[in-house]
């Protein structure tokens, strides 16, 4: 079976259709579905948030309700629609009853009660499927979840704001805006599709931030998003327990767990009851003397959090050690069209950067200027070093 | 008399000319001239290189070799027609001569030579005249040109290839190959336009480079110039006459002039001698102790050799005092994805810049992707500083 224009044309309508719930997906995967008989669309679905039906349950139930037969009809969907039993019916058994003739998948589903079911049960109920289009747009939309579900790591974004002397605040520590109005919505956007933000206990004892999302009402409804927990979770790097606990984050909405070591947690028992007691969470990590090891904090996320998408925010040591680390997938860099000099703090402290050997490569994505600013997204060749601990603060 | 859309597309016509001599008219500006009767294009004509007809001249010539009577068009010039006898005779009384009955002009000529006597001259000889019609335009093809006649002053675009992270260099002074070889080619186009090109005597005496134009005949071509005499002169600060005798540059095609302080000359005659015999010229200027007076430097060029624009190639230090002075008009900045670490050197040395008050801001004129990497034009908000002499080697 060939790919028709035709089939692109409707599974790019399908792809629009689930980029409407990327930001409030999460833990789930954005999906858009389309319902097309005799080249017309029948109707429409896309999965909005994680408990509610999925993209093909809405698209059939919104036919059902305009009194639609989709008997015969090409169900065009970004995902390949799922087998298994969840909050919801498998939506492969949804299409099935419905009588379509065909189903256009962009991709499969890697999630391990997919996998590739899903299709089998179509094709079963004898059920013309072709899985493939436009699959790389299919994959880009959900990079995140894929990730976690291939392997077990949240797909990770590592924000800078610096100049274009690549500085990102003066020697005295000060910051505030770099960049401008529109760099920083961007970023609280970027948030707002994160399902944790991590930073260091640095930060926290230098600025007390509150690291929420910070949009209107309006704004958040354009991302289709609500008010009410859009805030991802917060994640300090905080080796030695030394949270205050009247820091800020912890009384706004919202989670926050404490990265630390088991030794950490063991030797401060008062500490981890007063910060407990604060609404703090506690994790301990992997961890080489008061070093936590990366790649143990981004598979408690994937595992233990479900969390897709992670957002690093924290200064230039551990920004660093994770782009040194290999697991940084993309960096987004908004740059200001200023000088602020050899004295200003480095973008990132990259100790394993000796050599013009040893410089670290990307890949520029996307490039977009941002009011007076330009916002420049980079995508990491991926190596994944043996040693991922994070230097002691 | 007003502005018409057709005044415009051909002013348009006449700029898209005048930009074919960018390169080559120095230390003329680029100028274009259409001659149009009924609304039809009677004939074309640009300036190509200083001692050769300029574009009205070139244009009237072109309707004549094709037996076109020009009487009663109108001519678009770009830049107001000449009103002396240079290498060539005045262009307003060609115009006179050829009885052109209207003249569009982009721009008047600042030249004090010019200054509103060509429009007078077309004027008192009964020819409407209308002056300003996309003057933007005009006024940017030649920002060189007219920064010269107004202030005596170059234009002065500094150049830095950089990695994202503001790094020009390892620790050790590694450098090469930062950018790929389209941003290079860029580098070499603009020091093709430049008239001068100016380096620290570090650079010299680290990397002993050429910089020449390595552009092949073809590119050269493109850009409407012949391989011979493309060179740019080459502007070493030099305080110290530290320059090798056997220095590269000073066996290569073109001239190199020696900028320092009177007392190096005084105190080092043999040096002096040795050095002119090797073809190099040695010029002295304003001084501070051994700290050369950056505005000294750029008015020589200006007033001495006919400079309209040059290109600072300098290391951190020299570039940071150039933008530091006030003097820079542009920054092109070569941005490769790479991260080279805080271990690096930096993009600019800006001892002024201590707080986020003192940081020097820019505006993002133009960006584009070379290759893999990216180009970013910044203007700067011109302030000149009182005290503009560059740090001692």
């Amino acid at each position: 079976m060939t790919v028709t224009e035709q089939d692109k044309i409707f599974m790019q309508q399908a792809l629009d259709l689930a980029l409407k719930g990327r930001y409030s997906t999460k833990p789930n995967p954005a999906v858009g579905c389309v319902l097309v008989r005799d080249h017309v669309v029948l109707a429409e679905g896309w999965h909005q948030k994680a408990g509610q039906p999925h993209a093909e349950r809405v698209a059939l139930a919104n036919a059902a309700a305009q009194g639609v037969d989709v008997k015969g009809a090409t169900a065009y969907v970004t995902l390949e629609p799922c087998s298994h039993h969840g909050r919801t019916p498998p939506c492969a058994d949804g299409l099935i009853e419905a009588k379509v003739s065909r189903v256009v998948i962009g991709m499969l589903d890697p999630n391990p009660l997919v996998a590739g079911q899903g299709v089998q049960r179509l094709e079963a109920a004898g059920i013309e499927v072709l899985v493939g289009v436009l699959a790389e747009q299919a994959e880009a939309l959900n990079c995140g979840f894929l990730q976690r579900m291939r392997d077990g790591l949240p797909y990770v974004r590592v924000k800078i704001a610096a100049s274009l002397d690549g500085r990102t605040a003066m020697a005295d520590g000060t910051s505030q805006w770099i960049t401008g109005a529109q760099a920083r919505l961007e970023v609280h956007k970027m948030r707002a599709q994160a399902g944790a933000v991590i930073i260091g206990i640095g930060t926290v004892l230098m600025d007390d931030p509150s690291m929420t999302v910070r949009l209107t009402t309006q704004q958040l409804n354009e991302l289709g998003l609500s008010s009410e927990g859009v805030h991802p979770l917060r994640v300090v790097l905080d080796p030695h327990l030394s949270m205050p606990l009247q820091a800020k984050m912890l009384q706004l909405p919202g989670r926050t767990i404490l990265m630390t070591s088991k030794e950490s947690v063991e030797s401060n028992p008062a500490m981890v009851e007063q910060l407990l007691a604060q609404r703090a969470e506690i994790v301990a990590v992997a961890a080489q003397d008061d070093r936590l090891d990366i790649e143990s904090i981004l598979h408690y996320l994937a595992d233990e959090e479900q969390i897709n998408d992670v957002m690093v925010e924290t200064g230039a040591v551990a920004a660093g050690a994770f782009v040194e680390s290999g697991y940084v997938n993309e960096i987004h860099a908004f740059i200001a069209p200023l000088l602020m000099g050899h004295q200003a703090r480095p973008m990132f402290e990259l100790p394993s950067v000796q050599q013009m050997a040893d410089k670290l490569s990307f890949t520029i994505q996307q490039m977009d200027k941002l009011g007076d600013d330009i916002r420049l997204i980079l995508t990491a060749k991926k190596t994944i070093r043996s040693d991922n601990h994070l230097p002691s603060d």
